[in-house]
């Protein structure tokens, strides 16, 4: 899959920032794609990249009008289709990373064909996804989980597996879900592929590797999430981590849009995916905790993360404020042997 | 959905039952849909009705070619193919519960359009299935868990059904793979959908009710399943159940066809499903004990049996063998309420 930068990105009406985290993700990892966001009347989320319209966007150079936004139940509001077809008529890729396939929109596909524009689906699983095996495969694999959905596993894994190999350690940024793919060029949508695969897909998402190299998985949902808990169960079953980290938001205490459930304790999240995650590798530990105090006061941060790390006895960092370090120290602890750089085995 | 009977069940060159479940479902539960058998050289399973080609069934009156069979992977073997378009061809139905198409053959396709027989797909799921809400909903709910696939699910939640109705209570079966909806007529194949939409199917499957009125869902899968865990822990947090049933073989002690994994014990099973069940029904518990005691000697099962119940303070029975009375008497003391006959309240 090759997508064609630079991007518009079409966040809409959008009023809250939790479904704009495609666009923010792009904005944060990768800057240098974005062109700029179109917005609508009433939006209140500002990405920080200029706005355009689709017509200023195309005399600016840019190649395709991404979708920016994972509202619940993955459809766009019906009044963003005129934008959608206004940038494909104009010869712009669409892409798109939701659940309903673009090709299934005569109107958009029409368009497409008209300019020669592409319609790609970033979320489209392979075909021919085998069940999993469970079967042990060589290579180190860290998962982040959640106690909620949107909370920074993706943030996290990125961040992590840039400290790891920032350290000399070999390690690969799996992708599991659609701004991870955008960002990645590569993975394997595991949410969108049929029940009865999760855990075969996130097999294939993180294959056999030398036995000194990391994957790091950006992980989906959360097993406490009345919604998606069969997705994360399915990716934690397959993935088959030898370590974990547990993402969460100071301040979050209720799943987002399902606010009759609180959050679990970040130790009944750390038990419970050991219990579950035990099934397919018995060795599985939790090594650090990643968490989001942006809305924190500024002068409490660091000590919200120091005073969990006391009571946790785990390394807790918040990626975007104090980096992974913390977390990549405590990995080279306990897994001496993956800390050897590139290659050079020191049994 | 509508099933034209009588059916020819093929059943192909397959040495495993376990892989048969569907013929032998249909065959013990719904004898006066079948019409016989259709096996190849090499098959060492007898479902106990007549050998049929495709011609003799035409003959003796069968009106469909029901593929008998649920393989791993949800695939028949290429052998195969001849006689399915051969039914096609000679005006049979086509009814398939596995994970590909029957359209998406372009043999079977044509066969199929010159004679006019229908290509029915019982494994596809109904369009636009939500996220699920997590939202409790009136009606009372005992979902069928295992410690492994294939372990006497479905056949414990007819038999518990038939048993709660004998017993005047309103109940219904809930189908949630394909041969319990080849069996109910109607149902929702959970393992078939969009991994993010498991919750939200199971939620479909067995919706508001009144109070009074039991809903004894087919259950799917195993959480302790390396390969589809994640279907089952959504079905389980989108039933809400506030009973379950464990089912299990007496003789069984690793995952069929993953043998590298051994199967929990009773308790742990009993208790991850109190665990993670409790996320969506804090009321959630176990009611009873469903063993598949087959493979015992004769004298042997009610012993076995009896023993199993007063170790764990549980109603154990094998359905096939003295029935689920003993069960329903412990629902009707667990819940008083729900006991009335039709309609009648007694608070």
């Amino acid at each position: 899959m090759q997508l064609n930068a630079p991007y518009l990105i079409l966040i809409g009406d959008l009023t809250d920032a939790t479904y704009a985290k495609t666009g923010f993700g792009i904005v944060h990892w990768r800057p240098d794609l974005v062109a700029g966001q179109l917005r609508f009347p009433g939006c209140e989320i500002d990405m920080g990249v200029p706005d355009m319209s689709v017509a200023e966007a195309v005399e600016a150079g840019a190649n395709s009008l991404l979708i920016g936004v994972a509202p619940i139940g993955g459809v766009v509001p019906d009044s963003w289709w005129a934008s959608i077809e206004e940038a494909a008529l104009a010869g712009m890729d669409i892409i798109c990373g939701l659940h309903f396939k673009l090709t299934d929109s005569p109107i958009i596909a029409s368009a497409a064909e008209s300019s020669g524009a592409r319609l790609i689906d970033v979320r489209s699983p392979p075909a021919n996804i085998p069940v999993g095996t469970g079967i042990k495969r060589p290579g180190k694999r860290v998962l982040m989980v959640g106690t909620d959905c949107a909370i920074g596993k993706k943030y996290s894994a990125l961040a992590l597996d840039q400290a790891m190999r920032q350290a000399g350690m070999k390690s690969t940024f799996r992708a599991t879900g659609q701004t991870g793919i955008m960002l990645a060029g590569e993975g394997i949508p595991v949410d969108a592929v049929i029940a009865d695969f999760i855990s075969g897909a996130a097999e294939l998402a993180s294959p056999a590797n030398c036995e000194d190299h990391w994957d790091v998985i950006e992980g989906q949902g959360s097993i406490f999430h009345p919604g998606y808990s069969g997705v994360s169960l399915g990716l934690l079953h397959g993935s088959q981590p030898d370590a974990f980290v547990v993402c969460h938001d100071a301040t979050r205490t209720v799943i987002s849009g399902w606010e009759h459930y609180t959050l679990p304790s970040l130790q009944d999240c750390i038990d419970l995916h050991i219990l579950l995650g035990s099934r397919t590798n018995p060795d599985i530990r939790c090594v650090g905790i990643c968490i989001n105090t942006s809305k924190l006061p500024a002068d409490e941060r660091l000590d919200y993360l120091a005073n969990l790390s006391e009571e946790t006895g785990l390394p807790c960092v918040d990626p975007l404020l104090n980096g992974c370090g913390a977390i990549v120290d405590h990995i080279v602890q306990l897994y001496p042997y993956r800390a050897t750089v590139h290659g050079e085995i020191r049994p």
